[in-house]
């Protein structure tokens, strides 16, 4: 979520959204250029980006642009954990 | 919304995903990288694209990779209309 | 390309970058979402990416969020125009 | 890097894809949706994608679906660490 209309920092706003991802009893680990969220429904997903959303909003942000990306495979299971068991040599 | 374990042609799932927008109801315009779809909530977006995926997945796509990127504007309203004639020179 | 530290609006930046694409001589069509850009090579695109970044910082942007998709497909020439024109139905 | 026209699975592209950063010297790290590559011009990271766009190609990939995300900030020095530190509470 990058906030338009405010300074050049996001650091408080990326904050914001990570009590909202706390609250939601979600696991997810932040990195430097997104926050990976795992979850077993979509559903759940959205759910988190409109709270989090509206709470951007509550803080006066006057534009903000959202990027979800979603990995849904139908194959096997995946996780966090998995993922990344998959890419270590 | 790409499909993996598929070929490396995505067009009949691209129109899948149309037909979904057209039962919608939804304004959209494709376009050579993505489908633009105007909407009034966030909710509206995401319940489109729950039901994309499941149109994919029963289609037989083993993975599918979704990016959805939204423009929340609260300053003023926005449309796919106005935003097209702002940068227009 | 995402200006932070500046208003709400984009619409200047996004004619500046026009301006470069123009200048470039690649064929591109913009959206209400992104610009659509079309080359032969992977360096073009880049060239370009790098000039309207420089263009934007000397518009005193203070932090620049840029997203670049490419569509690279080996198994056949594509273009804006195929690539719309197999989505039709 | 999403390669298209091959199975669900894409582990051994992403380790082809650390290897090339590897070869390149710049500090990146892993993630589950994406990997977080630091660099001091825009120039050394597209460098390494277009390397990587070649290794997929070299390994058989039909289609491949690039997003670069660039976050350039103007106005003071950033890194993976002075990212990770700004939005810890």
């Amino acid at each position: 979520m990058i906030p338009m209309g405010t300074g050049t920092s996001a650091s408080k706003y990326v904050r914001a959204v990570h009590q909202v991802l706390k609250e939601s009893g979600l696991v997810f680990i932040p990195t430097p250029m997104c926050t990976v969220v795992e979850a077993e429904r979509m559903a759940e997903v959205f759910k988190v980006v409109e709270r989090a959303d509206e709470v951007l909003a509550g803080m006066g942000v006057g534009r903000i642009i959202t990027t979800v990306k979603i990995d849904h495979r139908l194959d096997k299971e995946i996780s966090i954990e998995t993922k990344m068991g998959a890419i270590k040599e």
